[in-house]
């Protein structure tokens, strides 16, 4: 940590940022330069979340020195980790497209869908039984049903499952359900009593990140997971807020190289609530593969002018096999699979 | 509703849209310009949130014409509302500031509070006895204890108490304890459960606006609390995500015109959080009330540079005293007291 | 300047560093961490722009510490500069609102807006004469026409002029026909050859920020005219970029106490452009000069329904007289004179 | 143009927008709706761009239904334009990486740089020898003398060279000197009076995107240059302003399929200023190209640690040799080549 005086700060005040330091079990390292007084104070800063410091007269502003995030951080590791599920591998060689449709509808739908994904080469499947919808008058999902719905034709599949989890207290029906994978969408990427409590379980978690959260508050909020003893994340970029109106949100692909530097974790991106529409999938599915992701979450239905929800932004299968095959070319080329 | 095709959309293509409409018991109504053409929807757009219409062919986009929200618009009323919290009216003529510290501490700070709030002439106490921090590391809240020592403190000089919630599961434990208005905070403005469940009390609400909640957004969060019975709703506007680095976030006062524009419910403003630092609270604080806010959260500590949390926002008692006779002046301009 | 090395670089990158400061002629500070080495630069690091030290072998980040303006800081001054238009001051204890019509439009219009802007005593006047249009389909201004036709009216009532200047080529021009103030657009904050340009003169010079300009950025526009030798310049908040589509541009109020602490230059507002609608404009005029602001630059027009642009946003006279008893109350309180 | 009405809006003000819309030369067609009046205008909606529309009572908004440009668009294309610089293809099937300094140095440097062009498989050389800087007291470039120094070792190597022009008096200079692609910089991309300027010449255009300019307004940008007759016109993204602070702008990828649809124009991409640091130029340059874009304007440098601006993010010879590869890869997949 850095504590930077303002120019001219008085002996007094300087000596009570010292002294303040020295209370907290930090070492103060003065550096008087021409202008102004900058201290270093030596020790573990990341004990040290509430300093005060900043309330200090003449304390112009503070720089953490140190990553605030320990167990998500790429810090002394030689390579990424790899999250299993159900024996697949997350963040290795091979890349992952988990696909599906934005709501679980009903079996018959689910069982296409399922056919669809395996068809295209997928070897998971994403599904919402619980919707959280800007309007209270929108479709908020089938509910616990859709959990049996999507579980019954993945496993006739073989695919592992992805679906969101919205309410802490639905958590161990997710678990009875034999959900694969708990996805934390964006709207709850700090809802800290459900990152905690899906920390206390073992199930691979897929973190969203939030609509305007910049990358350092996305690993803080993975810690929280990893905090309470859950290694197994997966970070899932999905388009931030901005200015432009072109389109839904704009993917922040430039965060696939930036948490592979920073975090040890895999990292997937979801190109369909980027754009919000079809056309624009394949263009930043390949993008997102190209810049190092190590997998997507793409949305996939049957029949996407029926879907439920979200009809404007689903592939179609045919979409999803063309898709398939430009992503396994791209991969080739960067030494992976697909 | 409009449909705005694409120039040149087949016949076909405009009748498939005509045809949808008609199946969602809407009226469609054509209007062929020189190159493109739009159709109407006439009809209770509101009860529609899924159309799939932008997923039919040559549709280039929709536009919706009514307002998505119903219980929390202004449509149809000559005044705003007032939110009575025990007898102390929230968006009247009188403006209300509430007052108090990041956190809850101690007994002894939380008496300390108690007084200066009243000493300063504001009517209500805000703290924080469960805090939504980035880190999991940092100081997480005193906890249920702290709702006592708040209530304790509060009651003795007869004032209500404000204060945020962050779990569901804790809901009945604040109505026991007490808590006379529950403070959603901005990271939950769309935990859309914990809308509901407040929603299902009568307990006035604070609702913050996310992060980078669109004002519509925000509307529609309320609507959920309104949608399932309370409509005791408090919107409070604390600073939104941008690019600017010069202060913590950037305070919207033009929210406030805005919605005072589009909903009756009363509308306050934290300054604190909003610029984060406690040299530019007054200044926010004035212009908020300038702009026809109903009133303030704002965080007061007996001793700044000695509090648990946020120790660079907070004003002193001494602080708070000036500006309330600030306000007092910009209020009396309006035409309101304070 | 502090340079922050990653954790556990070698002496050999340090060393790097250390010899890289020397050779720009400052001195290096050693602070070996438990973690990591942080370097401290001790000389002018005003005079070095390029160090290329982020380029260098295990350095993570470097941190300024001086701020990168002169001029045009407030540091070491003890209060703000007043600049002179005709022998008005701007940035004392009187606040200044300047009004005046969007476009400049015919002889008889300018002729009612001075009369207008006299009446609600307001002592300087607004308007464009070259527009700068985001389609080339715009009516872009009357042109030099409009200059003689603001200044004939305006000299007439006594009132210097403020007229935008969207090329390097027309200042002669300006200064010809007697412009008072030199507008700089938002569009043109980083038009660093109109900013040396327009240094050169001593005429007094609105700078708008840039629609995403940070704080900083604006200072340093400023710095480039001041550094040309011109010290008249007026900053203009006028709404920045964001998410939010209810308005124009988000209106960025806490520019004002940050600029007043940064800056001793003074600092006006522009609510017209924020909000974009006349509506909002009186609750975004009371907030800015709420904040501190010394000023305002509003759009008014004689028959708002009529205006040639930018209808939507331009007051009536009777509005604009309404607003300034308003204002006038609110400067009082502030111990100011309007 | 569609006109919505305020929900209860009165007979005479809907026969105010009527009449306001005849007085334009379009035709009004009404649609009654159960809350609200819906009024669609039939006619050129392009020739008009101010309509005080919105000014008048109960007029809520105000839809556009026709896109604002006309030269840039794509609509009635079949497929896109390619712009032709020297016989070099820029928008074809064939993909083209510009690669060079941030600043023109020295003649050694630009005979350096364009052998390392060359030996790379570029076919175009960039250099700036005036550079926009945020700081007066930044290094601004070498001026003319760059202009010669680029274009001397270019010619000898056969390469076109792509240089920034920021200021309308230095044009002719530019002609003259045989600059082969003009580059318009984020900072003057609505310097409407420089866009005017290369509109008059043939020479071809990089326009880049504003800090923060919309799509739309981009392509309005480029309207201005077609309109003036140049319609050598290549789109370049080159990152946007955000909220994040981990790299230097977030570079908008989704802009790639989304200028892709509307214009017919070729659209390149400069992955070097998105993310400010050469490590995560590779993931963004290869995104880039996976997402469909028509080529890369790179930052390379001889020996970076040297470089006299932008050190952290040029590419060293070598790095852009092995990019190259993998781009080579990449446009393969998509069946373009390199």
């Amino acid at each position: 940590m850095i504590i930077i005086m303002t120019p001219g700060a008085s002996d007094v005040s300087i000596a009570a940022v010292t002294q303040r330091l020295e209370t907290m079990g930090l070492k103060a390292h003065l550096s008087r330069g021409i202008h102004q007084t900058v201290i270093g104070a030596i020790g573990d800063e990341r004990r040290i979340n509430e300093t005060g410091l900043e309330a200090l007269p003449e304390v112009d502003r503070i720089v953490r020195v140190m990553r605030p995030y320990k167990f998500v951080s790429r810090e002394g590791r030689d390579h990424g980790s790899v999250v299993e599920v159900c024996g697949i591998p997350v963040g290795g060689q091979q890349i992952q497209v988990i696909a599906g449709p934005c709501s679980v509808e009903t079996p018959a739908q689910m069982e296409e869908v399922a056919t669809a994904v395996v068809a295209a080469g997928c070897r998971m499947m994403r599904g919402g039984a619980f919707k959280p919808r800007t309007s209270p008058y929108a479709f908020q999902g089938v509910g616990v049903e859709g959990l049996v719905m999507m579980k019954e034709a993945a496993k006739r599949h073989g695919l592992p499952i992805v679906t969101e989890l919205l309410d802490v207290r639905m958590l161990d029906t997710f678990l009875e359900y034999g959900v694969d994978v708990i996805q934390i969408g964006t709207r709850n990427m700090q809802n800290f009593e459900l990152l905690k409590e899906v920390g206390r379980t073992h199930t691979p978690v897929v973190l969203k990140r939030g609509f305007s959260a910049t990358i350092s508050e996305w690993l803080m909020a993975a810690e929280y997971i990893a905090a309470a003893g859950n290694h197994n994340i997966i970070f899932c970029e999905r388009g931030v807020r901005s200015f432009e109106d072109a389109y839904r949100n704009m993917l922040d692909v430039t965060a696939v190289p930036v948490l592979k530097r920073e975090t040890h974790l895999p990292v997937i991106i979801d190109p369909s609530h980027a754009g919000g529409k079809a056309w624009m999938v394949p263009a930043l599915a390949r993008a997102a593969i190209a810049a190092g992701a190590d997998g997507l979450l793409v949305e996939m239905h049957p029949r996407p002018v029926e879907a439920w929800s979200d009809a404007d932004q689903a592939l179609s299968p045919t979409e999803l096999n063309a898709l398939m095959v430009e992503l396994r070319g791209i991969a080739t080329v960067l030494g992976r699979t697909l």
